[in-house]
């Protein structure tokens, strides 16, 4: 009988341009530890490789021992599962492609998958969270951008170059809002957090109706949404005119893609009722009436931080074990 | 050793509003004969499949034996793979529910698999033609009505009820043109047959510029190709909007879906050049720029009526073997 390996563990990373969080999870998704340092203090990436490495080694060290880890899953913005590059990426100081999985790989010896932030959260949720069971569905993750993954038949559709789940970059308005990809109209310019802000300006301008907005320093969907609870009129208009495109968005993917269900992820779902209720009904007015009392559309109630190294950790699971030190 | 079956021969089935082709087909894709009748003398659905059942068994009596038929394939509008039926068709007599499927087998005493137009076409390009070869492709048919599937991993994405490849369906413009679907600005309002030529018209109301078209006693896509063969700037303009939306509506499902390929069908594609080029600049512009040297837009070379038949023996070849007569 072969013997069951030792190596009860992985490492699941989830890098932001803010922050890089390190966790250690065994199979069942219980997370045993974690620690984080900041992405943007290391602009050079060999610099960065290092001290992730290091802060990967120290914290299986102190808890588990790194002979227990079987694998490295990293989840990040504009990463490619399929080239283990994150490629292009407009918001990190690493300019390019960038073969981090190589990187990571051989300065630590063992196995590692990368893949980018919505496929990682598809994963975590296809395992761990509210997609668990389904098999065909679509996760959208709303925040400073706007991502998706697809997962068909109960496999991540890639894409053939890796590159598929763009839906923040479909074209809603035809020459709307410029976005930073060079287009115009992009879905994302209209309900991603940036474009939220961006709508909440336009609805102040159109009118003199006095809103709390007027008076706040700093606009952010947060404060928006804090607003909404006052009962602040235009707050709410601008949940109801994002609402409205990201439900006519999200309906487009289901009438081509007759999922089980929509689920919504990311800091932005945080606004709650205010921005679910007008999405659902846009939701609902625009998929293709044969699906309409078919496709649901459900906020994901996994918590932002552990879902994205649950998903981390799930793409480790995936990638055949491979270690330098048998 | 058990021996390979006799039955070397399906049954392909093209059923559209106006006729029905029956065709037999051999593995290779050889049409060794081929029928039809006309689909609207059947108003009521039981005729129908008797009809339908008598052009079958008589056709393979004439050629092969029906002893030779291994299965029968159905390509029809809102067709349903996964549950057999014809599924709340807007312009077949048939209304509701029809589980033709289930109807013609228990007729014919054999295998039938039945699914919709649009799937039977990929299916057909998968196996035949364009999209051979391929594992991650759209193909797309425009004709009277604007059908899509997607095929991800070298399988057709039928979505969780079946429904999937509603990209006619999308909202291209909100609150745009009434479909029949019950929407507004759905992509086939502007792009298929009858849009083509609501678009000519609107055309010809924003100016006074003489054209061609005013003087046509019936528009139809193929007297506005000719129109723009003869150098008519209104008719070239109406293919040139027209474009315009398409070429959108496609980077928009190829920014999600990263195919290797879109495969352009039907009959509204002999527009040739005066639909493509427009198209082809509108998908390059609004795809994804990390996918835009990577997805290729290309028009299918299949002819037409094979096409049907050919994809409609493909789906034969996919159903379990059964009869009655053993």
């Amino acid at each position: 009988m072969e013997k069951n390996t030792k190596k009860k563990y992985v490492i699941g990373v989830g890098i932001s341009f803010e922050n890089t969080v390190c966790a250690i999870v065994d199979l069942r998704g219980n997370v045993i530890a974690i620690d984080d340092f900041t992405t943007s203090d290391y602009p050079d990436i060999d610099d960065y490789v290092s001290k992730l490495s290091e802060c990967i080694v120290s914290l299986a060290e102190s808890y588990v021992g790194i002979e227990k880890i079987r694998s490295v899953g990293i989840s990040a913005p504009s990463g490619n599962r399929l080239t283990g590059c994150i490629t292009n990426s407009p918001n990190f100081p690493w300019k390019g492609v960038i073969p981090l999985e190589a990187m990571l790989r051989d300065r630590l010896g063992i196995a590692v998958a990368l893949g980018n932030d919505a496929h990682s959260n598809a994963l975590g949720e296809y395992i761990y969270g509210t997609a668990h069971g389904m098999k065909n569905f679509i996760v959208v993750t709303l925040g400073t951008g706007l991502g998706s993954c697809v997962f068909t038949n109960g496999f991540a559709n890639l894409g053939q170059d890796g590159f598929a789940g763009e839906i923040g970059h479909t074209c809603i308005i035809a020459d709307g809002r410029s976005c930073g990809c060079g287009k115009r109209g992009c879905l994302e310019t209209y309900t991603a957090a940036k474009g939220i802000v961006m709508t909440a300006k336009e609805i102040m301008q159109e009118t003199d109706e006095p809103s709390l907005m007027r008076q706040a320093e700093e606009l952010t969907p947060r404060i928006i949404v804090d607003f909404c609870n006052q009962g602040d009129r235009l707050a709410i208009e601008t949940f109801n005119r994002t609402g409205y495109l990201l439900g006519m968005g999200l309906a487009n993917y289901a009438s081509v893609l007759n999922p089980e269900a929509v689920i919504l992820t990311g800091g932005i779902t945080k606004a709650g009722k205010w921005l679910y209720d007008p999405t659902y009904k846009a939701f609902k007015e625009h998929i293709f009436p044969n699906m309409r009392d078919l496709v649901k559309l459900i906020v994901s109630d996994l918590d932002g931080h552990e879902r994205v190294v649950l998903g981390a950790s799930c793409m480790a699971w995936e990638v055949k074990e491979y270690s330098l030190f048998k």
